[in-house]
């Protein structure tokens, strides 16, 4: 691990809504400077203004790039033209492109190495398309900017329970049509390794959601179950990754079921994030799985209806910050474990250039 | 309201899962019955085995039929072959064709007006099916049997918290293809019947889910919000109904927002069920609005995993008691009410016949 805190890079997302409010919250507690060193992309001018309109007791240091930022300080890195126009509540264009400003300064700075972890608070869709943003959210953007051709896994967590899903947004009509067996087995690898590397959890286990009420019972209400979801968890779990199901996901929530997993995935959007909002709304957090970036962000949105009033909870922001710093935490015992591994001391078959030599045990 | 204790028909449900069990330990608890007289249709024989494998300690007098029943007694009509094997923890033919049984015995003696509202313990919808049972469940089944020609709505609620559903068991891939303006419109309408009628809430308002990810997000993912959801609503808005939406379902979940409405129509099965029973299981009860009878059963099934262990709660049968009582009680008051209506003491225009007359004001 390196020396010094986590470099946590935060992206300001949309400023008529709560973004600044829960930034300039979570680290108006000291403490959190003692974990990691928050560089914010964004605007002084604005972060100012959404301080004193709450009275929130947050100081910030006014920086030009990320190789300036200071341990034990908030820092911000202004990135945006200063004539910008904060309309709390309101989604205008200007707000968009001074969202997109900010993550694109802030990746920039990522790919040069300046920070450990992003962070981003909630962006509106529809405002911040333009020439260079035509996805439906961050993770797709993410995905294309920074991602070394990896795909993202959207996980969304609060403690252990984390949730991912099959197809996102996708219109019901075509969810069926949109599954299939290799999609679920692609989406199952990659949480079972983001399970274990960014989760430190050693050998994972995986619940897979059936697609049709009742998991189909037995063919009479969809066939999806036995022709796509059972084969995808049984080629799997020859492959060695403990996964099971498919469960029907109203009992399977309704059970309480998802404490016995460290992960559940879903088939579609709706029947993921609707139970799991349900229960995990404040504290919810939004992980990026399956890139080289370990981004996070709050399972809220820009919440308009509620802006520049400061009674927003900060709760889900912070977690998004403490599960970054877990996870980049995580990556770098996994690197550290794996950087010198020990030879093999036992017998595979299939592989005679590496067979037990029982005399060379003690020589590391 | 009638002299007496409302009566509850009770059917037995699968006698190898926990129905047993949760009805004795609710009437192990002497106040229930200066609620209601309970009268099961079941078998005795069986009663006493489950009493006795899990030490409850509820007594309960054999009769042979309603008309027999006496408050403040447990009763249980016999109407089950003596020679019935109990095996519990697995589902049977013979478990199957007791709990159907049950179900005629009882419906019969309701036709013939011996008991006021029935409250079902869960069947399992395997075993049950029959020449005489080939229904996806109860609320189908007693549709046909007692529901003189009505359409049945289930509802699912647990406190304020009502959902219910327009399409119920219908495979994933088919929902959108089932969805049409005049099935919500029907759905809505028996929604907003049940909700004064039976929870006498005088303008009920509902809130209505929408079908796709972001309530599709403008037309961008599915176009039924536009076409199907928005036009049912504002038709039934026209007609004096309180009806809102489409909401996305998880940020509606997420947002805790069914608090704000008296009723919740979900589009599809796990849309509903999912969130709903990850947050009321334990409580939730299951009620068939729109048809003549009150009836009600818990939300969870036979249970077999738990079966026969005394560990199952009865919370969630005790609360389908009270909300079949409530329901019968709110359905007399209306009758009450509109029983002897007073004479129209106001204006109407179109209507001739009915006109202001303040010279009869004190007429009646």
């Amino acid at each position: 691990m390196e020396e010094g805190k986590i470099r946590v890079g935060i992206t300001h997302g949309d400023i008529n809504g709560v973004g600044y409010e829960v930034i300039l919250k979570t680290f108006s507690d000291p403490s959190m400077l003692e974990l990691c060193t928050p560089i914010i992309y964004g605007s002084p001018k604005v972060a100012a203004y959404h301080r004193k309109t709450m009275d929130i007791q947050t100081n910030f240091s006014i920086i030009n790039s990320a190789s300036e930022a200071q341990d034990g300080r908030v820092n911000i890195v202004n990135c945006i033209d200063d004539e910008l126009k904060v309309e709390l509540t309101r989604p205008t264009q200007e707000a968009g492109k001074a969202a997109l400003s900010a993550l694109e300064a802030g990746l920039e700075e990522y790919r040069e190495g300046l920070f450990d972890v992003l962070v981003t608070a909630p962006i509106n869709k529809h405002t911040i398309q333009s020439d260079s943003f035509h996805f439906p959210g961050h993770t797709e953007y993410i995905e294309e900017r920074v991602g070394e051709g990896q795909k993202a896994l959207m996980i969304l967590l609060k403690g252990d329970f984390r949730i991912a899903l099959v197809t996102g947004h996708v219109p019901v009509a075509e969810i069926a049509n949109h599954l299939t067996k290799e999609l679920i087995m692609e989406k199952i690898a990659i949480f079972h390794r983001s399970l274990k590397k960014d989760f430190g959890i050693d050998c994972p286990r995986i619940a897979v959601l059936a697609l049709n009420p009742h998991a189909g019972d037995g063919g009479l209400i969809g066939k999806e179950e036995q022709e796509i979801i059972i084969p995808a968890i049984n080629e799997m779990i020859a492959k060695g990754i403990q996964c099971f199901g498919p469960y029907p996901a109203d009992g399977f929530m309704g059970a309480g079921n998802y404490r016995y997993f460290d992960g559940v995935l879903a088939m579609y959007h709706d029947q993921g994030l609707a139970p799991f909002k349900a229960l995990a709304m404040d504290e919810g957090v939004n992980f990026t799985a399956g890139l080289p970036i370990v981004r996070t962000s709050p399972a809220h949105g820009t919440a308009y209806d509620i802006a520049g009033q400061g009674i927003a909870s900060e709760d889900s922001f912070r977690q998004a910050i403490y599960v970054a710093l877990d996870v980049y935490r995580n990556r770098c015992i996994e690197e550290e474990i794996s950087a010198r591994p020990l030879r093999k001391q036992y017998y595979e078959k299939r592989d005679d250039s590496d067979k037990l030599k029982l005399d060379s045990i003690d020589e590391e």
